[in-house]
C-alpha cells in the first residue's frame, strides 16, 4: 500500500516550490504537490505529465497521497502563508510526521513555530535553500535545522537533491535544533549582501575612480575569478560588465549604464545585522552593506546633495602615480575585506551558537556552501579547514591561513581604502574591514576614555587594569 | 479635600525616582511616593523629612494619596518590573488618570502599554528621561509621548522640573503619540554613543597616534569647548584627562591609563540601530560606535590577535609633517563626523515619523536636547535653526549651515581618516561619517551593477535610467 503513496509532498507551486518538487523527483522519488489555487498546480502537471508527479486538489487528498512519517516541504511566502499553510495541515497529520519551511523565514518565528508544532507531536525543520530558481531545480545548498532525529528521516532525499561540492559531498547538513537553519540562511545572507558591496566598491574605484574602461575591466574580473577571488559573485561580475543593452536606443551600451543605481532589498539582509546587535558581535562589513543598499535609494536627495556637497575630483587624486598597480592593490583588498567579512559573519554564528543553544559545527557550515548558494567560492574550503584543524577556533582572524594572508594584504588594503577616501569614492564596506582588523588586532583601544566618560556622567563603574571589580571613580570632588 | 491630595505620584524610589520627586517637590508641588519595598521610602523620608513629600505604604494607599485626575509617574526598571507596576495600579485607578513610565523603555512596548490602557480608558505617556541622576534632580530633558491630551495635564508640572535652555525655554515638549517619545529618547541614546566614539577616536589618534602627552590633551579638549564643539560630553572629556587615580600604587597616573578598556553597553544603544534597519535609514556612525563597543569587550581575544597581526607603526606614518596642523584638522573631522552622525539621526527620525505616524517636530527635538541631557551642546541650536528655517528639510546637509561647514571641513576629515587608516588606528565611526557623506553626495552609486547581480542570480529585476518600470535582463542568453 505504501508504494502506491508519494514519498514526500511540496506545497507551493510557484516557482521554487515547482523546481525544488522536480529536483526531488528527478531523484526517483515520488513526490506530491499541492497548492492553494489549483490552477499552479495544473500547470504543473501539463508541463511534466510525464513526471512521477501525484497532484492533489484539496490539502486532504494531497495528506493522504504521503506515505507516513509524512514529509512535507513548504515553498510559500515567509510570514502569514506560511502559518496559513501550518494551520491547514495541522489537523490532518499524525504525530512524528515532518513539516519542512523551506522559506525565507525569520528564525525567530521558526524556534517559535518548532516548539509549538514540537509541542503536538509535530516534527517542524526549519530548512534554508539558497541557490535561486536554478539553484532549486539542479542543486541547492541546503540548511535544515529541527529535531535532530526528523532530520534523520528526510536526510535521504535531501542529501541526493542538494549541490555536489568537487569533492563530491552534498551541500546539505545538519545544522542544529529548532531556528538554526533558517539563522544560518541569514547569515548567508549577510554574508552575500557584503560580498557585493566589497566587489561594487572595487568595481566603482577601477572604474569611476581610475576610469578604466568597462571592457578591460570585464577581462580583470575574469582573471581575479582565476585566482583565490574565485567565486560564482565574481564570475557572474564579469560576464555582467561584457553585457549590452537590450533595450535601449543604442544597443552597443553596456547594461549596467542602462541600471538605475538603487540598491533594493528584500529585508532579509537586515535580520542579520539586527541579529549581530542581539548576540553582541561587531558585523560592519555587511552592516555597512545593508547601508548602502538604503542610501542608494535615496536618488532625488542624492541628486539634491550633488549639488551643494562638494568632495575633491577623483580623477585628480588617482593619478597616473597612484594608478600603478592599483588593480592588483584593490584584487588584494576586497580579498582582505572578504577575509574581514567571513570572520565577523563566522563570530556572530559563534556567538549565536552559544547564546541560542545550537552547538554548531562551523566547518561544516563552510563546507555546505562550497556549492548551491549564491556565495558559493573556492575560499570557503580554507575556513572548512580552518575549523578542522581547530575546532575551537574563536575568529577566523587567528588561523594561520587567514592571518598570514591578512599580514601581507593588510598594507594594500590600507592603501586602496586611503585613496578612495581622498578621492571621494565612497568605500563603506572596505572601510569597516580595515577598520575591524585594527580594532581586532588592538591591545588597547580608546574604551578605557568611554568608560571614563560614562562613569562621569552615569555613575556606570569601570574595570582597572590592576584589579578585579567595578569602580567608581569620585568626579564631582575637586582634586 | 483636593487640598490634602498629593497633586502627582512618582512610583520607585531608586535614585532616579528619588532625584525626579525631589525635584518636582521643589516647584512647589506636593509628591506622593511609593516603593515596593517599604524601606527605600522610609530612608527618603528619613534625609527629606522636612519636604511636601506624602509616603505611601500600599499601592491602595498611594493611589488614594493622589488628586484627581492622577498623574503618576514610573521610574521603575524597563521590562517586568514596569509591566508589575502596571498590573498593580490598573484595577485602582480611574478613567482618565495619567500613568507616565519615565524608564529606559523600548518604544515597541510603549506602543503596545499606551494601546492596551487606553482601551481601559487610562492615558499612558512613555517619557524619555536625560540627564542622569543629577539631570533627574536639578533639571533633566524629557520626552513625552502619548495621549496629547494627557500631555496638556501634565505640561504644568514637566515644564517646571526640566531643564531650561539658555533662551530660558524648558527642555520639554509634546513629542507625539503613543511610543514617540520613548523612540526619541532611543535616537537621543544612540547619538551618544556616536558622540562619544567620535571623541574617543580623536583622542585615540591625538594621543596614541600623534603622541602628544595627556595635560596636553586636556587643553586641547578645554580649547575646543570653546568653540562650535562646544559641548557636555567634550567638557567632561577634558577634566576626565586632567584626573589622576586615586585607588592604584602610583596617584601621579592619569585615570585614564587605570581603566581597562572595555566599553560597557546597557543595550539601549543597539536599539536605535536596530530601528535604523527597520525603517530603511542608515546610521553607520553610530552602529559603527555601538560595535566598537562590543570588539572592545573581547580583550583577550583582541591581545591574542595583537602576537599574530600586523600594522603600521604609528608614529612611522604621523611623523613630524603629518602633526603639523593635526589638531585643528582633528577637531575639524570630529565637527564634521558629528554633523553627519546627527544628520543620520534626524533622518532616522523623519523616516520613522512617517512609518510610525507621529509627526514629529524635528526642530523642537533638538531644541529640547540643548540642555539637561547626555548629548547637550551648543550646536543643537542650529539644528533647530535648520528646521525653522525649514520644517520640511529632508536632511541636514541640505541646510545651508551645515552644507557650508560640511563643504569646508570635509577635505580634513578625509585627511585625517586617510591618516588614521594608514597608521593602523581603528576610526570606524570617522570612516563612517567620510563615507555616509560621499554616498550621500553621489550622483552615482555602484548599486546599479548591485542590481545587475540581483537580476543575475535571482532575477530580482532592476530599474532603468531611460524608463519607468521593472525589467529583466536575459542573463542566461548568450549574446
Amino acid at each position: 500500500m505504501a508504494d502506491s503513496k508519494a514519498n514526500i509532498g511540496v506545497v507551493g507551486m510557484a516557482v521554487m516550490g515547482k523546481n525544488l518538487a522536480l529536483n526531488i523527483e528527478s531523484r526517483g522519488f515520488t513526490v506530491g504537490i499541492f497548492n492553494r489555487s489549483a490552477s499552479k498546480t495544473e500547470a504543473v502537471m501539463k508541463d511534466h505529465a510525464d513526471k512521477n508527479l501525484v497532484p492533489s486538489y484539496s490539502v486532504e487528498d494531497f495528506v493522504n497521497s504521503l506515505e507516513t512519517p509524512r514529509r512535507i516541504v513548504m515553498m510559500v511566502k515567509a510570514g502569514k502563508p506560511t502559518d496559513a499553510t501550518i494551520d491547514s495541515l495541522l489537523p490532518l497529520l499524525d504525530k512524528g510526521d515532518i513539516l519542512i519551511d523551506g522559506g525565507n523565514t525569520n528564525f525567530h518565528n521558526t524556534i517559535e513555530r518548532n516548539a509549538r508544532l514540537d509541542a503536538s507531536g509535530i516534527n517542524f525543520i526549519g530548512m534554508g535553500v539558497s541557490g535561486g530558481e536554478l539553484g532549486a531545480l539542479h542543486g541547492p545548498s541546503l540548511m535544515p535545522g529541527g529535531q535532530e532525529e526528523a532530520y534523520k528521516l528526510v536526510e535521504p532525499v535531501l542529501t541526493q537533491i542538494a549541490a555536489k561540492a568537487s569533492d563530491g559531498k552534498p551541500c546539505v547538513a545538519y545544522i542544529g535544533p529548532n531556528g538554526a537553519g533558517h539563522y544560518v540562511k541569514m547569515v548567508h545572507n549577510g554574508i552575500e549582501y557584503g560580498d557585493e558591496q566589497l566587489i561594487d566598491e572595487s568595481y566603482d574605484i577601477l572604474r569611476n575612480g581610475a576610469g578604466i574602461d568597462i571592457d578591460e575591466l570585464a577581462d580583470i574580473f575574469k582573471e581575479w575569478n582565476k585566482g583565490e577571488l574565485n567565486s560564482y559573485l565574481i564570475e557572474i561580475t564579469a560576464d555582467i560588465l561584457t553585457r549590452k543593452d537590450d533595450l535601449g536606443a543604442d544597443k552597443s551600451k553596456p547594461i549596467v549604464d542602462m541600471i538605475l543605481d538603487r540598491g533594493a532589498n528584500k529585508g532579509t539582509g537586515k535580520w542579520s545585522s539586527e541579529d549581530a546587535m542581539e548576540v553582541g558581535t561587531d558585523q560592519s562589513v555587511i552592516t555597512e552593506s545593508v547601508y548602502a543598499r538604503f542610501i542608494s535609494m535615496l536618488k532625488d536627495e542624492r541628486l539634491a546633495a550633488a549639488k551643494v556637497l562638494n568632495g575633491p575630483k577623483a580623477s585628480d587624486i588617482i593619478n597616473d602615480d597612484e594608478k600603478k598597480d592599483l588593480v592588483e592593490r584593490v584584487r588584494k583588498a576586497l580579498y582582505f575585506g572578504k577575509i574581514m567579512s567571513y570572520a565577523q559573519g563566522f563570530e556572530q554564528l559563534r556567538f549565536a551558537s552559544e547564546q541560542y543553544d545550537w552547538n554548531l559545527k562551523f566547518g561544516e557550515l563552510a563546507q555546505i556552501w562550497r556549492e548551491g548558494c549564491i556565495i558559493r567560492a573556492q575560499f570557503l574550503q580554507n575556513i572548512t579547514d580552518a575549523f578542522e584543524k581547530d575546532e575551537n577556533l574563536t575568529n577566523l582572524l587567528l588561523d594561520p591561513y587567514f592571518s598570514e594572508i591578512a599580514n601581507k594584504y593588510q598594507q594594500d588594503a590600507r592603501d586602496v581604502v586611503a585613496l578612495a577616501t581622498k578621492a571621494g569614492i565612497p568605500v563603506p564596506s572596505l572601510s569597516a574591514a580595515v577598520n575591524y582588523y585594527d580594532s581586532y588586532r588592538a591591545e588597547v583601544l580608546p574604551a578605557n576614555l568611554l568608560q571614563a566618560q560614562r562613569d562621569y556622567f552615569g555613575a556606570h563603574t569601570y574595570e582597572r587594569t590592576d584589579r578585579e571589580g567595578n569602580f567608581h571613580y569620585p568626579w564631582y570632588t575637586e582634586q
